[in-house]
């Protein structure tokens, strides 16, 4: 092509707004390839003329105005506490604390809309500093917002109420135990995914243990997320479909709570009454300050691993046959990710495979452009158990007429796992907006939620929307739409998000597979989980912090004004 | 044998107190065999002569002079609400209601020593009648006593407050939904374990559906338990190895509690905060009545299985083949029971090996005596899968110096695993008790939990004492002790089972791995679960029913006497 985008490859100043917004390593870019580029063209219809010049790059300094709250008295208290270069009140430090990734933390940060600053960030050293951190607070009702990586999409760690933003990144990111006998880990939340997926991968070297390990949770934001986020959110890595969503990894956790610290022991099972583990799995930091936490962990074995990938007839077919994997009794495949039409029209073309031979072919054996679905995958585990998966995998997709179209595809999407957040900076550097929601749905639920959620989003002119599930359950699955449009302001976003939202919950979905509700979506909570179930949340709340200090201002809708709520006519 | 013991074959009449404390159906009968009863009569001392007169029996009709203390305004309004024909108030239904089967039920009931009995028993029809009673009860502050098939082994169910026990089983054991596309049922809680499963086995013929079904639990008690209690009890079948205990299995449920309905919703997963399933599964009727639940079902193949069963030298080398099977990553056995070395040689008399050319070939390849342990198990699921598991677990026990000796063994105790506990009357008729106690336990600590518990428990003079493991996980598994002793009276019993429990918890163990807590456990439990955890179950326990009108007197030690704490010294 003869005319090349300005993309940035400008490694954004520190202290810049865009070295806050920008995803992950600040000297890596990931350009949306030529095919990409024509593509967003196309649908917007843009010109060259367009690519020329960045829009809210936000290379400029954070400078912000908004005065610190804190009287002076309690600063020099937690400067005492932790050292004073563990209390950071600058505003580039005040400015990052508060905002995540979600595309509403992004527009506003590249407008300068700066709101909801916490007045000091604090960076504890141990579980002591934390347990004075929340006894203090407490004592003087200053609100805490916890924070790991800060790649939270649903504003989970903003700042609403002020006060103080304990970030656990910078030295509560330590391995405590690695346990071989049990297989299982304990570790501090501040720990980001590759510290502790490198350290299972080297435990002979590392630990002197016996196997390699894995921790089997591999979130797209794996690189710049920490442990302590996955769990408080109820995350998901994108190989739960064999190892477990992290409610099913936990084994053991200690919180420290304005009431007191809050530990569970390592037991495999027990019948000990309701789960206190399952209490505090989700708690999104409304409840306590997750100091340590016990994962399980698995043999490291990817010399085992079998790829797939098929093209099935239509997403009927395909959502059949997904449903047959994982009910037939053989285990599950660690990788299964379901396109829509709509996705895998996309990627045929950004994969040059559209109008090739290969296209042809399958065309030819009846898989038609804006019907057809790719299903990729990796079956994990023991040799023969991943060769076995895979077996009954191939058996069944054929049976509902899919082409098997080898383990390529799944190898491809493997190296661009966790690099396509990069692609979302650029596109925005020219107004474009990705931006994605996901939920979860039964089995006999899932083509509904589908047609009502992207008829809501396709009626948007001008806007592609990408779907696809890629976590998978006896019981059903999760849905994930991208959507790609032009806005003409954060409010017309909102706003359109906030349909999707209803959509959601009114087709009778789960508002969040893996994402959390956090203050983004809190005012579809009670919607989807129902009154009394809220309530049972709040008294929770109430027990653990009497005085509203743990991550206030909506999150949970623990603490939602009533005119903040968005009241959904359920059917 | 000359001699045969007078084991009574008499069908207690309806009415008596034998008829209340026997195990299962009125008319069938499993006596110990000759090979059991002559070690009985080797362990304890006996001649023939004491197995001439059964004591205590218990064929007296039930009579009792505990007055109902409900005024009889109450007792009207029960009457109208639920039609007069669910309102028993007779001495009989109430002692029925109030026991269940641990040896200090049965002791009690042998002895007449009654007390706790609640004033009316009510059969509701529906949830309607559910809601009905739960608010005249909260109204009025009179204690429910949720009861399904009574086979608690925790005094759970007894109705301490006196009040009303709700009995499930009558009309309340309906299927409500057979959902093929989710794999789910829905089911109200008196449902017996062999209607629901012979249901979803016979499902093409009943429902229409594709497939056989299995709901995957089948604890000891199958037969003569119900879902309510499984669920309720955070209880666990033999086969949840695979298929999971019963948390794993419920998918949504509803409870009525003094507050309202808690129902959750049929997500096969969500990131929607704490789990409230998960607060709800194991509150064992203290906060609320569950009128229907949710579960997985799973496919039924049992042409697929895969039977198994080993020598190993010693427990040490069979606890670490376990261990080494459950992390392999090929999958999971759906029954795994390692014997201990004393249950190994107690079967190995049982079932005539002692001293054949077996025990003779066994031996010779150094299995000796006391120190041999027997691993027998079950692998289910898809063909493939199954035999798989089988090869690896042969590799894995053969790697560890185990010997094969066939399916047989396995075959052998699926025929009786849930009969044995008709053997128990038929010994306490001649003043032979046995019971049970279990906990759970990470693999680090199986060996010195063991050690702990079962020198405690040898200490007693003439007391067989058998221990296995029965439900395995990559982190750990479960041990069961089964102690054979005679007692000179309920105290010197009690005494006796509290030793050990003080072991259990003093040792690490998790008190109950399948069981729950009830009342019976409950003075240990603060000991094992710590302050700050209990609480949290206080908290909730306020928020759902804050007139402590459910299952009260000791629940979860929810509202336990301080007297009545069983002060243990953690090492």
């Amino acid at each position: 092509m003869s005319f090349k985008p300005n993309w940035i490859e400008q490694i954004a100043p520190n202290n810049s707004y865009r070295s806050i917004f920008k995803w992950g390593d600040p000297g890596y870019f990931k350009h949306p390839n030529e095919k990409l580029y024509e593509l967003m063209k196309e649908t917007f219809e843009l010109t060259d003329e367009h690519f020329k010049e960045p829009i809210n790059p936000g290379f400029e300094e954070v400078k912000v105005d908004v005065p610190i709250k804190l009287e002076s008295r309690h600063i020099e208290v937690f400067q005492k506490m932790l050292g004073p270069e563990n209390v950071r009140f600058d505003d580039y430090s005040r400015v990052k604390a508060s905002f995540g990734k979600t595309m509403f933390d992004l527009m506003r940060l590249r407008e300068k809309r700066i709101e909801n600053l916490p007045d000091l960030v604090l960076f504890p050293k141990d579980r002591e500093d934390v347990v004075k951190i929340v006894k203090y607070c407490n004592d003087h009702c200053i609100a805490i917002y916890p924070r790991g990586g800060g790649s939270t999409v649903t504003r989970g760690t903003e700042c609403v109420k002020g006060g103080v933003c304990v970030d656990f990144t910078k030295h509560m990111n330590r391995i405590l135990k690695l346990n071989e006998i049990n297989h299982t880990v304990t570790v501090e939340p501040g720990i980001y995914g590759p510290k502790l997926e490198q350290a299972l991968n080297e435990a002979p070297k590392i630990f002197g243990t016996k196997h390699r390990y894995t921790c089997g949770h591999l979130p797209q934001s794996f690189e710049y997320s920490t442990v302590g986020g996955w769990v408080v959110t109820r995350g998901a890595g994108q190989n739960s479909t064999y190892y477990g969503k992290i409610e099913d990894l936990v084994v053991c956790q200690e919180y420290i709570t304005p009431i007191g610290e809050i530990k569970t022991k390592e037991y495999p099972r027990a019948a000990l009454g309701p789960s206190i583990d399952q209490m505090m799995i989700g708690s999104e930091g409304a409840y306590g300050l997750l100091v340590s936490v016990t994962l399980k962990i698995f043999r490291y074995m990817p010399q085992n691993d079998q790829r797939f990938s098929f093209i099935f007839p239509s997403f009927h077919s395909a959502i059949e046959a997904c449903r047959e994997i994982t009910q037939a009794g053989f285990g599950f495949p660690a990788v299964m990710r379901l396109s829509d039409p709509e996705e895998t029209e996309i990627a045929f073309r950004l994969y040059g495979v559209k109008d090739t031979i290969l296209d042809r072919l399958i065309s030819l054996r009846g898989m038609k452009s804006m019907e057809r679905c790719l299903l990729l995958g990796i079956a994990q585990g023991e040799k023969n158990y991943a060769k076995n998966v895979k077996r009954q995998i191939m058996k069944i997709a054929r049976s509902f007429g899919a082409i098997y179209t080898t383990g390529y595809v799944a190898k491809r999407w493997e190296k661009g796992r966790f690099t396509d957040p990069y692609l979302r900076d650029d596109l925005h550097d020219f107004g474009i907006i990705i931006d994605t929601l996901e939920c979860a749905v039964a089995w006999d639920q899932v083509e509904h939620v589908y047609k009502m959620v992207r008829e809501y989003c396709k009626k948007r002119p001008k806007t592609v929307v990408m779907s696809h599930c890629s976590h998978f359950y006896p019981q059903g699955t999760n849905l994930y739409f991208i959507f790609i449009g032009m806005f003409k302001d954060i409010e017309e976003f909102v706003e359109y998000q906030s349909g999707i939202l209803d959509n959601i919950v009114k087709s009778g979905a789960a508002l969040s597979h893996h994402h959390g509700v956090g203050k983004l979506f809190a005012p579809w909570f009670e919607a989807c989980i129902g009154r009394n179930q809220l309530e049972v949340l709040r008294a929770l709340k109430k027990h653990f912090d009497p005085n509203n200090i743990m991550n206030p201002g909506g999150t949970l809708a623990l603490d939602l004004p009533e005119e903040k709520k968005r009241m959904i006519q359920l059917a």
